[in-house]
């Protein structure tokens, strides 16, 4: 590539011989457990629906609520409670189990089927002529969980998905309080599997993940209620011990999390919103927080191809985890754009500088 | 919607909830046969690789050929030159008649078969376990013409889809010409189905498709070669009278050629560009023009579900045809946004203005 890919700030350009095909604008923040930025792109501020990267805050509200521990369920189903999985057999028959936990069946639940976030899936049910429903939601975890909760403070299943229900109103104060933001000024939207879903500005989202990693390592980074660590290093724990629950078979969720065998935490939301939470190392330190950070990123447009070829290139530019374990995912990283006869056609390019919060502080590792 | 949906400027924004999900960059040019500017949107100048929306005029260099007319090509023919069709079974089927015609064998093709972009007849393939071919190519009419064409000249078939081939020559030659363009100002990469794909400034793609249009008017708009008026007219013709050669069942490009009826043909290209070619009427008398107009239009993120419905968005101020005519088009322009329980969550919005190129030219029908 010797042309000049502009418009280049804040840009993810694709091109094809040489032309700028697409570009993508790109937010992002880097921030510690307290919130602090580290380093930005584009808007860091930009109000943004996590959509499913929410999943784990609002995982939280259910594992705080006074009986849960009575369920018995178990690190896979919390995983499941924070997936965006495939709908292959092992999440559908898990989310049976779950819903058994919770004595409850599949007609309470208030998501609908979709086709899989899988095409292996896909084919596999347009073969058997199957038409999914609810458990097969990729949501059907966080539906189970919600059941779980409402049931737990006895407000009763019955309309659990509804912004009024006393549920609800629990995330919403619980996503706000690990927002560190008053329940006013998140605002909420409904998302694609019928419950609410919170908007924030993004350095906020890159906020829940670093207390998540934080917690994990037993650092309750001042939050308050302070007693909420335990329940946030479970999450930790779940995702970063069951990646399969998380996502499934070849999704960039399963492989970040696998690669990185328990250093971090990592979740896709809807149109393209990302969130990871790194626990303490010497990557972070060098990136100047003693303990752990929060990366949280949107594509303007919501393409996900880019979502994870940015996410991707981030973790590369801030020298989190080595060279070997970054390049498992590389075909994320550097998606092969080939024809139809395997020609290669171009590429996608990150000419975009990450801004540091320190005078100094610019791109630790611009791209070359 | 009470938000305020900004960034406005040459935007297209989504919401979920009034809170702004996504939004997508646009560009648009609207001008006469001569390439004057009427309207323009974005940057009517950004570089453009027009993909499948250059068919026509890749078509027009081998209808150009001599010797063309020998292969007793028809109109439906021709416009599965000009398609990236569904790989329905009549688009396959014809694709080997046109073969038999040109005296060639599916061994001869340079594209490689690729899921169909129709939804149903890929169900349909998963259920056959059918393996899509070169025949099977959304491009096959093409890539038949090419071979006629590289026949017609005498260059021989082998390696037609190369850039140095004479035949590739010639579309070069055409296309630049068309565009009113030296050769050198055209720049080309390679395409999905792997024959070369021009790059220009996106007002050019407007221009080739006003040029069609005018054709079809009888009217040369003073191009040269201007003997190429009935080649030009016969493309038009061809492609309004075949609109379901063009796409298929239920796509956008068939759709708004029926609903049309002639007074004007669409062309979809990968990435998200358009281009429309609109014959004389009241309609493009009242927008600055005695004959026909070319609008081009790029999502510059490639987003497709947003390109149609600007596109619509754009007839629509543009008062291209009657509110009956364009409400055949109702559900791209305003594509329902419902989850998976069939609730709405949010819509598609066009806070942009067209500029006009005189004074008082802004936006003949601005949003309400």
């Amino acid at each position: 590539m010797e042309r000049d890919m502009t418009p280049s700030e804040d840009f993810v350009v694709t091109d094809r011989g040489g032309i700028v095909e697409n570009s993508h604008r790109v937010h992002a923040a880097v921030v510690d457990a307290k919130g602090r930025l580290l380093y930005t792109l584009g808007n860091p501020a930009r109000l943004t629906l996590a959509r499913s990267a929410a999943k784990p805050a609002q995982a939280l509200a259910i594992l705080e609520t006074e009986g849960f521990a009575g369920y018995g369920f178990d690190d896979a189903d919390i995983a499941l409670m924070c997936a965006s999985h495939s709908s292959e057999e092992r999440h559908i028959a898990r989310t049976r189990t779950m819903l058994s936990k919770v004595k409850a069946e599949e007609a309470d639940l208030r998501c609908g089927g979709h086709p899989s976030l899988s095409e292996t899936v896909n084919r596999s049910w347009i073969r058997q002529d199957f038409i999914p429903t609810a458990v097969c939601s990729n949501c059907s975890g966080k539906h189970v969980g919600m059941l779980a909760g409402a049931r737990a403070i006895g407000a009763g299943m019955e309309g659990y998905h509804l912004p009024d229900h006393p549920m609800q109103e629990t995330v919403k104060r619980t996503v706000a309080e690990l927002c560190d933001l008053d329940a006013r000024e998140v605002e909420w939207g409904i998302d694609g599997c019928n419950l609410p879903t919170p908007a924030f500005p993004l350095d906020r989202l890159a906020r829940i993940y670093a207390k998540l990693a934080a917690a994990a390592d037993g650092d309750d980074a001042g939050d308050r209620p302070s007693t909420r660590g335990p329940a946030l290093a479970r999450i930790f724990h779940a995702m970063a011990g069951h990646p399969d629950m998380v996502a499934g078979e070849g999704r960039y969720c399963t492989l970040l999390m696998c690669a990185f065998d328990g250093a971090l935490i990592g979740k896709l939301g809807a149109d393209a919103s990302y969130a990871i939470g790194v626990r303490a190392s010497d990557a972070t330190r060098r990136l100047g927080t003693d303990g752990a950070l929060g990366i949280s990123v949107k594509i303007e447009d919501g393409n996900l191809e880019i979502l994870y070829a940015v996410v991707t290139e981030l973790l590369e530019r801030l020298g989190i985890g080595s060279p070997d374990i970054r390049s498992q995912l590389a075909p994320f990283h550097h998606p092969q754009r080939v024809n139809t006869m395997g020609v290669t056609t171009g590429g996608v390019f990150f000419p975009f500088k990450l801004r540091g919060s320190k005078p100094d502080g610019d791109d630790p590792h611009p791209a070359a």
